[in-house]
């Protein structure tokens, strides 16, 4: 009998990808855990990386396996493993810190340098028949979870993060500047902790109509701004515009950035009333213009979210087994292992219509 | 016998400074105190007033009297006030909030959008011979202190809140743009708070080079920025550079900005460690090309630090009464009431030697 | 035609109640505002003073109004009032503080020494027609809300105080002590702020039966103390129940202790999760014998809360507005304002059916 | 040649102590580093296991090495290990947790239920020729620093911890119960701090003449409780001779604990002002009487804490260094290796003029 493989949808280069049959991974810690992968999102960051090979500081120099939104079954687990037992059914955090640096041990493990984290090169991602993590970075999925829904598990956690790192509270007003799959979760996330008005903003009317049905109670759609007025002038005339929409008064207690676009960047900044916390989740360009001045005067506590910390995933899943945050709704279109190009592709695409595109693992035939 | 006037320092129109007899202010409330003003600071927005009239959105538009940074002695109180007799001399804080609105009652007083802001328009400062506050804006000197250093608490005040913002601990690697007085102020303070490390930066080798004797441990002069860097990636470098000078490994702790130069905030931001504290404390141009992206991904914290909030000026007294931070190295130059025109002349002039200039309170002749 | 009077519900001294016409109260600052009330609740602090005549450093010397948790109608206001109008219908906030001390400045109004508190000696309640207190200690009322819920506020504020003072987040595991009036709003409020998972203790199975139909998710009614086990020894196994029962791992994140009782507060330490936070809002005797060592050893944060600070108020408004906290259903008793000393006796007879007695305001017959 | 051994000063059983020749540690895990031991200090709590054989949960149930107040110098590393080189001089933080936990991925690996802490049973401590721990709990030495004061860095550590969760910040008032080894170091570590006032209470005069001499502005011996006063209304009385005496006003914003005695407790929570912060660090009974309703009215904040989370370690290394807190005279009795019982009898006599005693690491012969 031919030994087991483990077959992969993986990124050989910038735009070349290809199935390989690579080896099992093996537990090689006490802690480790295997698990056979059953849903997997996709990211704009698995999509960027095949048609740019990099992110940032992030350069794709070997071949990597792509995915890391995913759900998995339990397979094997190491010596030292009590909270899983095989047959669990997990969302799969895709980050290993190192556990040893600064960060880690302060409790900031998204800010390890040393970090394993999934389809980021080095580090092969989830697409495979097989993952190997650890067991702490597993989270059990209640049963009446599907694995599609622990698929979105990660998108849910970043959104956490985010409004952690905004310090969401309940009765607060909230703009969040994004419609697509981390706005959306950033909306239903506020909603979830109580939030007392939850606006959506962004360029595409049938996002922001999707957005009215799902977390937000109020949506806008910025209009163009017109030849007499300059971006800078324009766009804090639109935060005042957004302020009267929605009754803000002195602006919102906090503002969400998703787009990274430089034009919701200068709205956001002025968008948030005095003593207020805005959040940058979004990536675009390096720079932007920004107003500093207003920062300073308005005494705003900008932040910078990136991935998720202790608690993130935990609570993605319990939003999500409790019903409050629906994010079966977000799932538009599934494709089995062998047509993940495909899936590649219409997310590449951006149609309005797509919010989030899963991938299921990889099965005999 | 004539009655009494109030001889005091205006500005009635841009660049036109007169002296006038204006009427002595009366008691309107039980917490009201009156004081004969001792000493009194010029700052960077007293001169700013003068030449051009207006900052941000205050606009003169009738005369006011000039001088925020005051020393005085108490003459008459309010039958509310138990905190102070008459004769007792006391450092002024130079904003009467509302106490009403939501940022007052939530402790932001520094936010208040209805404040009376010394020498702010519409409202007078303090170059008279008398000033018209409330109780608790008064804030007794130690015996042992002079009228001088009582006028000085006012930009110490303000570096308390700059590191109250930027929650300076002890054994933090700390960071100042600027050497001037408030950056000079920031460094000391910094360090009477136990920091582990306090470098001070600035374009002038003479400021720096006093920075170095008053609280800096180590200071930094940015090199000029060869043709073939542009901008962004310069500042990128010089912050490089920084950390390696300083041995601050992955960054600064916290880095206060206190000259509003748009390279310094950007050598500022990517100076600033992962997960570390970056604060807006200078005001310079509305607009500045910002290195987003860095500050999503280290998830900075960056907060605008005005003015002061409850507590500062308190702290502010007892770091000078304790000699923590010796503010009369700080005095370089003192005038006479009626020479005051000549004391913001000097002011104007920007002299490397001059840190702060300080004018008598108006005395019978 | 007579001059107009002020008909009042007086505690004359203990146990003394009686109808007084007294004065019409008057303007005297800016920013007054004179109201006619329209219902008030009866809290246990108002049998109290009826009852024994003091509460803590607080002695009934003269005679007082009783009453604080009450709604109104604007029928006077101030020069400087800028957020009310003749005709808003408002719920009122008890004290005023005296906006000058050190907590007033730094945001902790609730700390005042000296502020006035309706129906706190010697300060006048609310149990009359009219009622003197500032703008901004009145919150109108949505036109969908009644004065009836307009009168409840004031505990709900209460429970948001709480839970502010607990830093009850979303997804938390919350348990609190006690079912009345104030516990059952700390549950709901919980839950209205996405707590994951609110249980609700107390000894009366009444009392628990409703909180299961309230705001909490699970309820239990701690059983009688066998002979052999000791008061402490058998306080912490109780918590060790409370912790399986309600799969509490290593226990709640926060705990809420609204009794007052030294079995809640050993019970409730030891229940609460390593590096989780109790707080003490029940008032009952002045010491009790209390597990200071595992507080120390699981380095719990425990907390007092007194009264309401800045947002309470208004955020206690918008639950009841929004519906997430339905007030309605714990207004179990109503009374005419010539009936009041009936509802006093009511309250006094600590039914368990009876959860909130309201009084209706004075009109003329 | 004979192969090495690890000679240990071991504790059998209560009361029971000997010296044993162990086997020496192997490296395990790529992160492991192994030391051998310079200066040992003795805790209280090693002394308590060697007297009492448990601690709380704790129970010695089969011999341990005592021990873990520990310098030594690096023999032998890991393959992971980049922070260290064989040679170097460290401090040793006792405790390894397991890394996996809620608690240490969340930041608080003080609160690890699964940690291996020296000296703790079942762990061997630090009283070996050699000690195996882990290169993130390893700190290097200043080169001016003695092997002495790296043992000291233990209780430093610990301090760092307490002031840590007491949040003290610079010009705060403080008062720290006791003045023994932890007591003085906190008095230190605030004062470095930057503390506005620090006191010491101890009932010896001979310890509080020494704090007065190392880290408190002032001290306070209490009087013995005159037999017509209860204890409780007999310590509330002393809180107040002591904010009288040091100028206190409402309370100290800070009040740190380290004897665990009843009385010091009772007076330590009437002595903290409203709103503040007291902090449970001495362990004594396990239940005590507490005034929890001044802890209800006052709004107090009432923290445990144990052992030392991320940066303690580092901070209390910095503070020797830089001669901030001055551990050498601290240090009042010296011993060596193969007198490590004297040196556990002399600490079990308790004398006032015994602060800390140090033992040599073995030496071959």
């Amino acid at each position: 009998m031919a030994e087991e493989t483990n077959p992969s949808f993986v990124l050989r280069s910038i735009k070349d990808l290809a199935f390989e049959d690579r080896p099992v991974p093996q537990l090689q810690d006490p802690w480790d855990v295997r698990l056979q992968v059953a849903q997997t999102g996709i990211c704009g960051s698995d999509v960027h990386y095949w048609q740019r090979g990099r992110i940032g500081d992030f350069v794709l120099k070997s071949p990597i396996v792509l995915g890391h939104e995913s759900s998995g079954t339990v397979v094997e687990i190491g010596s030292a493993v009590t909270n899983l037992r095989i047959g669990d059914r997990v969302a799969i955090e895709p980050g290993i810190p190192c556990r040893h640096c600064e960060y880690c041990r302060s409790g900031s493990y998204n800010l390890c340098p040393n970090d394993r984290f999934a389809a980021t090169p080095p580090h092969d991602g989830t697409l495979s028949k097989y993952f190997l993590t650890q067991a702490d970075f597993c989270y059990r999925l209640a049963d009446h979870m599907s694995m599609e829904e622990g698929a979105v598990v990660e998108p849910v956690a970043v959104a956490c993060q985010i409004t952690k790192v905004g310090d969401v509270r309940a009765n607060q007003k909230i703009v969040v500047f994004g419609c697509g799959p981390i706005g959306l979760l950033c909306q239903a996330v506020s909603k979830a902790y109580g939030a007392g008005k939850v606006a959506g903003v962004d360029i595409s009317v049938a996002r922001t109509e999707f957005a009215r049905t799902f977390g937000a109670d109020g949506v806008f759609v910025p209009p163009a701004r017109p030849d007499e007025f300059g971006e800078e002038e324009w766009n804090e005339h639109v935060a005042r515009v957004i302020k009267e929409q929605f009754e803000l008064g002195d602006g919102a207690d906090v503002v969400l950035e998703a787009t990274g676009a430089q034009a919701c960047i200068q709205t956001g900044v002025h968008l948030t009333k005095k003593g207020g916390t805005y959040v940058q989740a979004g990536m675009g360009r390096e720079n932007v213009v920004f107003p500093i001045t207003a920062a300073c005067v308005r005494a705003l506590t900008i932040r910078g979210s990136i991935r998720y910390s202790a608690g993130c995933y935990a609570t993605a899943v319990d939003l999500i087994a409790s019903g409050k945050v629906d994010v079966k709704r977000l799932i538009t279109d599934r494709f089995r292992f062998e047509k993940a190009e495909q899936a590649f592709e219409l997310v590449k695409q951006g149609k309005e219509s797509v919010i989030k595109v899963v991938i299921e693992g990889y099965k005999e035939t």
